[in-house]
C-alpha cells in the first residue's frame, strides 16, 4: 500500500531507529528458549493477591475519582510517600520536588525533552543503560563515554570529559544496567567533587538500588552531594536529578516511576508532560498507593530479594563450574544483571546465533557502547528464569564458549 | 535554591508553555465553583462496579502477565477487538494498523515526533483542539487556519490553504472540541476530494464520534476516503490517520486510546513509542478488554448517551431562557461541549474573571485560535455538571452577560 505518508517523516526518525533489545526480545520469546536477554521481573514475585485487594478497595472508596482525569504531577498521596521514604533513606524533599511518570523511560525522554539541543554532550558510563541512549537519540545527543571497571565508572577518567562543556552526566550507581557493577563510595564522593568543580549537574537513575543481596546500601549520589553542598546535609541541593521506578519493586506492566528534581524543572518536566501524555494513569497510581502504604513494600522487597539472590548464586556458581577461563563475568550485589567479558577474539553477536539454535539466549554487549566497542561482551539476566532453567541455559552456554575457544586454537 | 539546571534548558522549552486550560482549571478546582471549563466526562457513568469485576478476572486469570512489561504496540486482542469494531462501523483495518497510545494526548506527541520538522505547516480548522496544538507547538509546527461554521470546517477555504504545502490536515469531523460542531456529509466528501487532489494527507480525531444524542451517524473521513480511492471502499486506504480513544467511552484515569495508520506508519510510532515510554499500561489495556468485551460498550454507550443528552438539553434550554440575545451559541448533536459567541465588544477572559468571583467557570475562546482571534468567544462543557448545576451556573453566567450588555449600552 503506497500512502502520502513515508515522504513526510520528520528529520529526526533518521536517529529513531527501533531498539536492538527489543527486536532481539522477539527473537527469544518462543516459549522452549531459556532466555536471559530480557529485562524483566520474575513474574513469581508479582504481589497478585495484594494487587487484587488494593483493586476492590481504591473502587469501593474512590473508584470515580481513580478513573476520572488527574493533575499533571501525579496524586499527592502518592508524591507524599515517595518524599516521605527519601527523606528516610536519602535527602529531605518535598512532594513538589517529585513528578510521576509512565516508567523510568518517560522520565528519560522528557528530560531530553527540557534539556538536550541538537549536538549537545552527555557524558555516560560505557558500557551504559540502552534505553536512556534511545530515549537522547531521537534529540540528537552526542555521548562522551568515561569507561568502567568493576567498581563502576572510572571516575578519574572523568575530568578529561567534564572540559569539552557536557550538559550533564548520567550514572546508574547501583547494580548497574547492563554490568551490574556497583559504583563505590569512594568513587561516588569524587564522582560529586568533580561535578561541582566543573559544574555539571548529576543524572542519577536508580530502578534498583533497594534490591541489594550482599553487603551495606551505599548512599546515593543526590545525598553525597547535598552534603557536599552543606553542613546539616539532609536538604535536597537540587544539583542532581534522582530517578526511580515502581516497576522493580511492584510491578513494571503499571509503567510507574518518578524523577526527584528541582522545583523548577519540575515545572518544565510537567510542561513536557501535558504535551506528551496529559498525566499518568489515575487509577495506577491509586492501585500503587494502596499497595504499597503500611509498610508492605519494605516487606515485599526482602521477599524479591530473597528470590533474586538464589538466582544469582545459582548463575554465578554454574558459571563457575562449566564457563572456560577465557571467559570472565561480573559479580553484582544486587539488580538483574551481570556482564560477561568472552575473548578479545570471541564475537558475541555471533555466538548468540548458534546460541539461539541451541534455545538460549542473552544480549551482546555492543548496543551498550554509546561510541564503539564491547563486541566480546554480553547482557546476562538472572532475575527472569529459574534456578533449574538457569542451570540449565548456562550449562549450554558454556559448552557453547568452550567449543568457540577449541576451535580458535 | 540556585541550581545548575536552569541555564541548561533546550531551545524547545520556550515553545513548551504551560497548557491555558490545565492552569485554569486549578482556578476552577474550589468545590463551591459550578465548572463548565473542564472536559471532563460524568463521574456517575463511570462503571465502577464492571471495572471491579474486571480487575478481579484479570488477576486472577492473567495476573502476573497483566503485571508484566508488554510489547510496544499493545496488547493483542485489545488491538484486534478495535479491529473488529472499526470494520464494523467504518473500514476494514488489521491489528497491525493499530497502535494503543496512553491517552490521545500520546498519539498527536507522536504525530508531531514522526512528522513534524520545524516551521513544517499544518492545516488546522480554527478553533481547533488545543492538546494537539500545545503537542506540535514542541515540535515547532506552524499553522495555517481555515475558519469553521455550524457546519466545522468551511472546507471551500481549505484549498488556498493547500496551495500553501502543508504536511497534513487536523480535523475534528465529530462534536469538535471546543465548538461541537459537526463536519457536514457534503464537506467531508469534499475534504477527501481536495486532499486527494494536493496528495495532502488528513489526520481524522474523533474521541466523541460514539456520543451522539440526535440525528444520524456520519460516515467517518477515513471511510469516505477509502471508498474514493477504490470501487470495493471498504479497505483502509492509508490516507487518514485516525484516532480515537477509551477516555470518553470507559474512563480517562485509564489513559488509553488508539491510532489507525498504515502498518509502515505503526512501525514509525512504535519506535516513537519505544524511546517514549516502551509500552502503555500492560494491566489497564487488559482491564480496557475485559470490560469491554461481550458488547459491554455499546450498552454503556447508550447510558452515556441518554446522561449527557439530558445535560445538554437543560444547557440549551436555560441559555434560550437567561441569555441576552447578543449572545450565540452552537446546539452539538453530541459530545461534551458547545460554543458561546458573545458580542464582539466583549471580552471572554475579561468575563471570565467576574464569573468566576459567581462561582461559574467556563474557558475563553482565544486559546484555541492558533493564529489569533476569537476573544469573545468560550467553551462550555455540559457532560460533567449534574443538570442542576447546569441550570444554576448558565443563569449566573445570563445574568452576567445581561448586566455587561447593559453596562455597554
Amino acid at each position: 500500500m503506497q500512502t502520502p505518508w513515508e515522504y513526510r517523516y520528520a528529520n529526526r526518525t533518521k536517529r529513531m531507529g527501533s531498539s536492538v533489545i527489543r527486536e532481539l526480545l522477539k527473537l527469544t520469546e518462543q516459549p522452549d528458549i531459556i532466555s536471559f536477554a530480557g529485562g524483566l521481573p520474575a513474574p513469581e514475585v508479582f504481589p497478585v493477591q495484594q494487587f487484587q485487594e488494593a483493586c476492590n478497595i481504591v473502587l469501593q472508596t474512590i473508584g470515580a475519582q481513580a478513573l476520572q482525569y488527574s493533575t499533571t504531577e501525579g496524586l499527592f498521596p502518592l508524591r507524599e510517600m515517595i518524599a516521605r521514604h527519601t527523606g528516610r533513606y536519602s535527602v529531605t524533599v518535598d512532594p513538589d520536588n517529585i513528578l510521576i511518570t509512565s516508567g523510568s523511560q518517560q522520565a528519560l525522554d522528557f528530560i531530553g525533552r527540557v534539556f538536550i539541543n541538537q549536538g549537545d554532550h552527555i557524558v555516560v558510563e560505557s558500557p551504559t543503560y540502552l534505553g536512556a541512549l534511545q530515549a537522547w537519540n531521537a534529540y540528537g545527543a552526542q555521548y562522551i563515554s568515561v569507561r568502567s571497571d568493576e567498581h563502576g565508572m572510572i571516575v578519574d577518567e572523568l575530568e578529561t570529559a567534564l572540559r569539552i562543556g557536557p550538559k550533564f552526566i548520567y550514572v546508574l550507581p547501583n547494580f548497574q544496567n547492563p554490568t551490574g557493577t556497583t559504583l563505590s563510595l569512594d568513587r561516588r564522593h569524587q564522582l560529586v567533587e568533580l561535578a561541582d568543580r566543573y559544574g555539571v549537574p548529576i543524572i542519577e537513575d536508580d530502578p534498583y538500588g533497594q534490591l541489594r543481596y550482599e553487603g551495606e546500601h551505599l548512599p546515593s549520589v543526590v545525598m553525597i552531594d547535598s552534603q557536599h553542598q552543606s553542613d546539616n546535609g539532609h536538604t535536597y541541593s537540587g544539583n542532581v536529578i534522582y530517578m526511580s521506578t515502581f516497576s522493580k519493586l511492584l510491578a513494571p506492566g503499571l509503567r510507574l516511576a518518578w524523577v526527584i528534581a528541582p522545583q523548577e524543572v519540575i515545572r518544565k518536566l510537567v510542561q513536557a508532560k501535558q504535551a506528551a501524555d496529559l498525566h499518568t494513569s489515575t487509577f495506577n497510581q491509586a492501585v500503587a498507593f494502596e499497595v504499597s502504604k503500611n509498610g508492605f513494600l519494605d516487606e515485599h522487597v526482602k521477599f524479591i530479594c530473597q528470590v533474586y539472590k538464589e538466582r544469582r548464586d545459582v548463575m554465578l556458581e554454574t558459571m563457575e563450574e562449566v564457563f572456560p577461563t577465557e571467559v570472565r563475568w561480573t559479580r553484582p550485589d544486587g539488580g538483574m544483571f551481570l556482564w560477561g567479558i568472552l575473548p578479545e577474539w570471541m564475537d558475541a553477536a555471533e555466538a548468540l546465533k548458534t546460541a539461539i539454535e541451541r534455545k538460549v539466549a542473552f544480549v551482546p554487549g555492543r548496543a551498550f557502547h554509546p561510541t564503539g566497542g564491547g563486541d566480546n561482551t554480553m547482557r546476562i539476566n538472572f532475575s527472569f528464569s529459574n534456578p533449574n532453567d538457569i542451570r540449565e541455559g548456562i550449562t549450554r552456554l558454556g559448552i557453547l564458549f568452550k567449543e568457540l575457544v577449541a576451535k580458535h586454537k
